[in-house]
């Protein structure tokens, strides 16, 4: 018999999910090569750094922004991939820093947007879980990202050990990357403990939401990153139709879509946003809504019909390692509640290979 | 009897989507003032040109990323407002330009924003319907949106003519302005001509969708701020859950979640995007999704059940400000469709004075 057996639905995801602490774990060991890549950045002091990625990898993106804000003080976007690759756009790329994610390290529009922007003059970093990729054989630095091979189509640890790679990097580039090494391996011990506990409780939130077919996600600064990547993993593991967005955006228009058929799916974390996430929950509540609340300070969420805390790690911008953990196992509940094999969504594969 | 009769429910909405081929030669008539601060922007060079606004200011600042990357070359960036804002991040900005977009003039952050980055050294102008608002005042250029009152809670007039604004500013930035000042006249004048034929058209896809609860919005380029916008049109006015994508993070994830129960519309224009709107669509289709078409090359989509096209305007960028006509039409004639007052949908006001 040398035909292996099939894994069962969900399987490898739940393995991927559980295996995120060791992951970080791996991801630390390479803290020279981010030491080294921070200490080049801040000799280049780039007037933007340019994250560009797909999916999961723009997700963790929107992370950077608040990383390298707050650590460094710079100026990161989601860079624009299609306006320089497809539409041409000419831009002055010298004072730039590129930070290419990607998984595989093969997706074709990234590789070909690094090659511009280093033709052009920038100088650009890939962070990759394959550093002889064709991706890392375009950049300049490369950095591991260490996760291992990933075999559930949608991403879960690549996108945390993103997160640890760009708050790591960004804290070297600080001068506060012992620190932010310390701090991302206390959480990774923290994640660990906390799982085993999270794959439980998660069972009767995830119950309730068998039947939903939409769902808004808010988060707000380092968290709105959470609540697009638990959105996505909802798209492509649940099929349910789940939107992010920030607490201020949620309550300025898409509140008025809420009734008691629309759940509201809010990462709370002991930040300066916590007052407006509460207002946002406050008029989800209001409107019908039934609330779930996780993160740090899910605890003390009044009107939610199901908390899922997260413990608080010893740095505050650290939170999101730890916030994205019941919204990828309630992904998982629920796929599998929903009859669907949640490491083989339809119509998906690994890499994307479309531009 | 001095009372004023209440009027018909999406009346405002209708009168104001109505109006906007004339709001536009409004604003036409401050080109000066636009090709004086396009002079004064050449004039600074700016590293990075940060666009702040919420909801229908935001995905016209979509739309600026591609208007400043096109015809200048520049940067443009939709700014993190809570970065600094509430978060406190301290960002080197002298060599910054910042657009602020608001319709009122009134919006705590952005008003914030704008005095923390003129006291940082950004040159700061403010793009909004009240020249004599606190925004206004706090910025160092002024320019008028010219719209005119906007009365019902959902913008229209005020998105379109920010698209112009941002069109008409990059241009002269550029040293094109004259003709995109023609080019922004002759397409109000399309417009003017293709809302009556619209206002009849959209009846029956907007019937179709009467009993949708969720649905995906797709565009590229330039028209992903059209998608943006479109959606959330639809979730304001009529509880719908819609989401935006880029038709390549659509066909890289959230394309796992369609079904037959599930339509996409698709914002399709003629430009270097197309084919991946066509890819994203046939994807949808094979997925089972009823799919509505709008947009300059709507008439050629294949296995489109709707098609709703607008026409060609005489440079390429100026797309956008015909193909939200439709999805606005559409919103108003379903928002009727459900029972739902589109002039003021439930929960929300005009101006965003929450943080």
């Amino acid at each position: 018999m040398s035909s292996q057996p099939e894994p069962a639905p969900g399987a490898l995801f739940l393995s991927e999910i559980r295996e995120q602490p060791l992951a970080l774990e791996r991801l630390l060991a390479y803290e020279d090569a981010y030491r080294a890549a921070g200490e080049a950045l801040r000799r280049r002091a780039p007037t933007v750094v340019r994250m560009v990625g797909h999916g999961s990898s723009d997700n963790a993106a929107s992370y950077g922004v608040y990383a390298f804000g707050l650590l460094p003080g710079w100026t990161a976007m989601r860079d624009s991939i299609s306006l320089s690759v497809y539409y041409g756009a000419r831009i002055d790329l010298s004072g730039s820093c590129v930070l290419a994610l990607s998984q595989s390290g093969r997706t074709p529009d990234v590789v070909e947007y690094v090659e511009r922007a280093r033709a052009h003059g920038a100088l650009t970093i890939a962070v990759t879980n394959d550093v002889s990729s064709v991706l890392a054989e375009s950049a300049e630095i490369v950095l591991p990202l260490a996760a291992g091979d990933e075999l559930a189509v949608a991403a879960t640890k690549t996108y945390t050990t993103q997160l640890a790679a760009l708050a790591l990097l960004a804290a070297h580039a600080a001068g506060e990357g012992a620190a932010y090494a310390d701090g991302i391996r206390a959480t990774a011990d923290l994640l660990a403990r906390v799982l085993p506990q999270l794959e439980g409780r998660v069972a009767e939130a995830a119950r309730a939401l068998t039947f939903v077919d939409r769902l808004f996600a808010i988060g707000r600064g380092p968290e709105f990153a959470t609540a697009r990547e638990f959105a996505l993993k909802l798209l492509e593991t649940c099929r349910i139709g789940a939107e992010p967005f920030t607490a201020t955006d949620f309550s300025h228009g898409p509140v008025a879509a809420v009734d008691a058929l629309f759940p509201v799916w809010a990462f709370v974390s002991d930040d300066v946003g916590l007052p407006i996430v509460l207002e946002a929950v406050a008029r989800a509540r209001a409107a019908g809504a039934t609330v779930i609340a996780s993160g740090t300070r899910a605890s003390s969420l009044h009107g939610a019909a199901y908390r899922l805390p997260v413990p608080e790690p010893p740095l505050a911008l650290l939170s999101p390692l730890l916030s994205i953990a019941p919204g990828q196992l309630a992904a998982r509940a629920l796929a599998l509640a929903r009859g669907l094999d949640p490491d083989r969504p339809d119509g998906l594969s690994k890499v994307t290979l479309a531009p």
